[in-house]
């Protein structure tokens, strides 16, 4: 199966070509790049050297769509929505890292995006990419809108817990946290090193646009109409994402009973890894894998229940849920390609 | 004035040293440290040298208390209780940085700290020294509890929410995160820096020493019980603690009017910056300084209020507040020694 | 006495304020910057909230005149020269901060900055203001050409050695590192988090304009002419700059003799803190203060010197090392203003 | 076949462990730690959590040696050499990661080891595993004394150029840095998170035991006597080796010649990557991965060279050599089981 990855300046595009390189079915056919085409990939990112030797390409919707099956659009919000339509049309599928597909409402992405949404036809199509979730329904799209990272760790995290009907699904209180790869590689003041390091911030308070995702996918599996307090900070850290959840337990229920709920959950889903008792996961113990960890506790004094869930944000966040979409869409075992272990330390 | 530090090979005493280096009405007398006494404290410290040349001394309460007028104890918990009475009865005030005398109650202490307590004759005449709040019992006091530094944080953010009767007081949620330096000196697996690097990750659920504190400080000033849930989390940079803390907002009203209130309740404290509608502080915002920078959201949406609220551990958090405490016992303007900058970057 | 500061959003500008602020002679009237006239200083660096209160002005060379009695220039290399003769012709002293009145060849400055240089005539008024070794020469001069940064710490490691005759000036190396403020506010790839935490990277090879600042002062003090080999790298840390030193020894000679030259060297010299022998210094222990250390062994083995020395790049090599020299213009003790102490951790 | 890992605590085994997992030949039957013995690796490194789910071992030489073919040593200096003899004996081939055969004089060892030495007929029987450059000894031997990571990120920087008689021997002075898991994971103040961050430190001055190592096979490659100057520095990451080697060169070359040069002395080695001139490798960039990257700048100023030569320490200096190393002693292809890129960013 030969691929193509949109965006190739990006660190989930860098991250793709990683992951991608020990893919057995897959091989890397063109890397589009808007802002450095022509440029040699080893020159925008020089780890590659003698690996990938390739320039990076324009984006020619008829000259890509000849060659190969797949797409990756690992590209800002806004770009996806104007290609993928093309890519469909003629046959290609496509996996889109961005958040263009995801809001099921052109409304509510106008409203946070501040951007044009996509068409409604398309959106209709595209198939919400949360791997261990709705691996049926991706298994028979073309067109996957890949989770955001921070979605990705709370849905996770959450959902044993809601289909259970464990919590009051209207006082979930979402306290997350990122390292700065998640910003991109793009130059700002919030992401230079002398600003970042040895510093913590929340931003975007009240305004992330992974707030509507998540509501959104939680009224789909909980059946109630739902509001979320969601808060982001900025890690002095490069990879990893933690959401520490909480929320009221709708009855009294021991910290092993709920691990017993959340294992039976993820039975069948290797790359979630539900931690015994009084054990809570680090975001370096997932580092560059496809895990997502999960600790938990159910808190006597409270009634609360807290949970938390980490991954890497460009693997299971990012590039390494893509592949393993692309995995379940073509009957795969979902594993292909993601075995490699958490580097550590 | 002079006086003692005890514990003179820990980060908090070695912050007393810094900030006592420019106060104006006190000189540092003898610095204490049973682990390396009779070492020189430049040896210990070498950023010290041609600084503070002396050597650390055995801790012999009768030659001190001829000497000094005040011991600050900055010692792990349960070393201070037994020499803090000594030195009260021959007239030196204390002002004790651990937890020994924070809660009133010894079954409290001995629960949470896994040590036996104080006498409770000593714990019924300590003051606990937020010094914002209480800072007419301080100034008649000759023993003061300072404050841990997760409480600082946390109990400076809720207090004019409390007592505003902003929030319900049954559903406090506090999502805490400290760098290293919160842990001491002392080696162990948890501080070694390939282990903390480029790692994010939750400790002590739902047993951190410091949850009695704040429900204690909670419970006096709302005149309710109440139970908080309280997460810590260890954050790869060496100072600053956040707390980003959410509770449910009694009735509609905009961040505006909340950021008022709490402008109206600081006004006359120099430390504490009140930050204006859209503005979270950093913890780098505060590095090296006794400031606690609070941020304020009131959401519309959910219903809830979002408190930021951020210090430097071993200032604010520490060294810091005792040395606002003893210019608060003395009389002396509040803050006598205490005017640095934050270091910034 | 009043100063203005000239390019207030650069982190030298922001170290300048921190430092001043303290100092007991000298207030700020103004500070400017082209960039962000207009806005207020707390606006553009948040942890000054409550502390400087004052928009930043245009560059207005009249007004400015009027008001103070020297201009610091924290600016990038190519914008003092234009102002400093306006400046110097209404008797306002000038302490520039850049390099455009560090070489003495017009011809070196344009082949290593690739700008045009300053006039010569205020290239031969300017003082290389090197505190602890031109002090007569600034004392009475208007025009303070302020060290780079590397050769701030290059120098003072290496002048000791160079009069006491004890190296071969013709092979000295040099091998620096610094921290990232270094590299200023500005934003670029080379400066993102992402690209620049867990790494360590050389650059400029050969390049680095401070070689000719360097060499033309070496050349100064030995009296005969040479080349150095240089090298810059970057390091994941915000402050701090070292620079490793190797040159053969003449004659055999023992380190502590080598340490008992260079306190004598330094004797009246409060900054320089020469380590006794099997001691180096480490960059955090002089981090936020105007300390230069350094570190000596003469190798036995291999017949060559190696000289540690450590300055924080913002201090000692910038703002602190100006104020310094505002001390000395004006007579007063050389510490005034720069008492604080390393902070640490 | 099968191997066991000795030292399963440690960063160097768990890098094994992590790279032995994708390797197609190889299989882990035990991993043997004194100091955890009994317990089950995934608590010991909860990132193994059900990927390696087997209790740590005790070492009992004939129950391993008769289930394994080859023994890996990840243990500090001086616990192998009173083990390897009996495993070979058994005819069990050692690969062994600490120092204790690398020296081939006992004499040397003791002096900078400060232990007493393996027996003289087993280090004579030991091969400097040096990949590239001992292939053909390699493929003999059943006992392989893997470089330590400084050597080999300097040897591999310095040998082409001595072996084209590029510079002067006598002249030869490295300048290394390393991240903080070179000092393992053993606790100690020199490794504690708040000592290491924002923090760079010379150590060891003169008295690190790879001198001996580097200076042995400078003599054995070029065939005088020489003496090197050797400096360690410890950089606030977690991996990496960057070493910038200075020495003058005899005649007069350019860069693009001396980088021909290399290329053509490792045309046939695909884990070094010589850079293009200007470009210099960062140590990020082999981050991971079993690459040793090389940049070259010959001075026309000074006439001297400078080498920049940089790898992953856990990984081509130390965990992946060795497995390079077995693969050549099996005749199997060099890379297999190390095609993993490097992880960036």
């Amino acid at each position: 199966m030969k691929a193509a990855i949109v965006g190739g300046t990006g660190y989930s595009a860098v991250e793709l070509i990683r992951l991608l390189h020990h893919h057995p079915y897959v091989e890397i056919e063109t890397i589009v790049s808007h802002s450095t085409a022509g440029q040699e990939m080893d020159t925008v990112y020089p780890h590659l050297t003698q690996i990938i030797q390739q320039p990076l390409d324009q984006l020619d919707v008829d000259q890509i769509s000849n060659k190969v099956d797949v797409v990756f659009f690992a590209t800002p919000s806004g770009v996806s929505k104007g290609y993928v339509p093309h890519f469909l049309e003629r046959g290609v599928a496509c996996i889109d890292l961005s958040g263009d597909f995801r809001l099921e409402s052109p409304i509510e992405y106008e409203q946070w995006y501040k951007k044009s949404a996509a068409e409604e036809k398309y959106l209709n199509q595209a198939v919400y990419g949360l791997s261990e979730v709705y691996q049926n329904e991706i298994k028979e799209s073309k067109l996957i809108a890949n989770p955001g990272c921070y979605p990705t760790a709370t849905l996770l995290g959450l959902l044993p817990a809601i289909q259970n009907h464990l919590i009051d699904y209207q006082s979930i209180i979402i306290d997350a946290k990122s390292g700065v790869s998640g910003a991109g590689r793009s130059q700002s003041l919030a992401t230079h090193y002398a600003e970042v390091n040895e510093n913590l911030k929340a931003y975007k308070m009240g305004a992330h646009q992974h707030i509507p995702e998540i509501e959104q996918m939680l009224k789909v599996e909980s059946g109630s109409d739902l509001q979320i307090t969601f808060t982001t900070h900025l890690v002095p850290m490069t990879r990893g994402i933690m959401a520490t959840i909480y929320a009221p337990l709708k009855a009294q229920i021991k910290t092993a009973d709920v691990i017993h709920l959340y294992k039976e959950f993820y039975e069948k889903h290797p790359f979630i890894r539900v931690r015994n008792e009084g054990e809570f996961p680090a975001t370096k113990e997932v580092y560059g894998s496809n895990y997502c960890d999960i600790g938990l506790y159910a808190d006597d004094r409270t009634g609360r229940l807290t949970v938390v869930s980490v991954i890497d944000n460009l693997v299971k966040g990012a590039a390494g849920q893509a592949i393993q979409n692309l995995n379940i869409m073509n009957g795969w075992d979902v594993q292909t390609g993601l075995t490699n272990l958490p580097i550590y330390p």
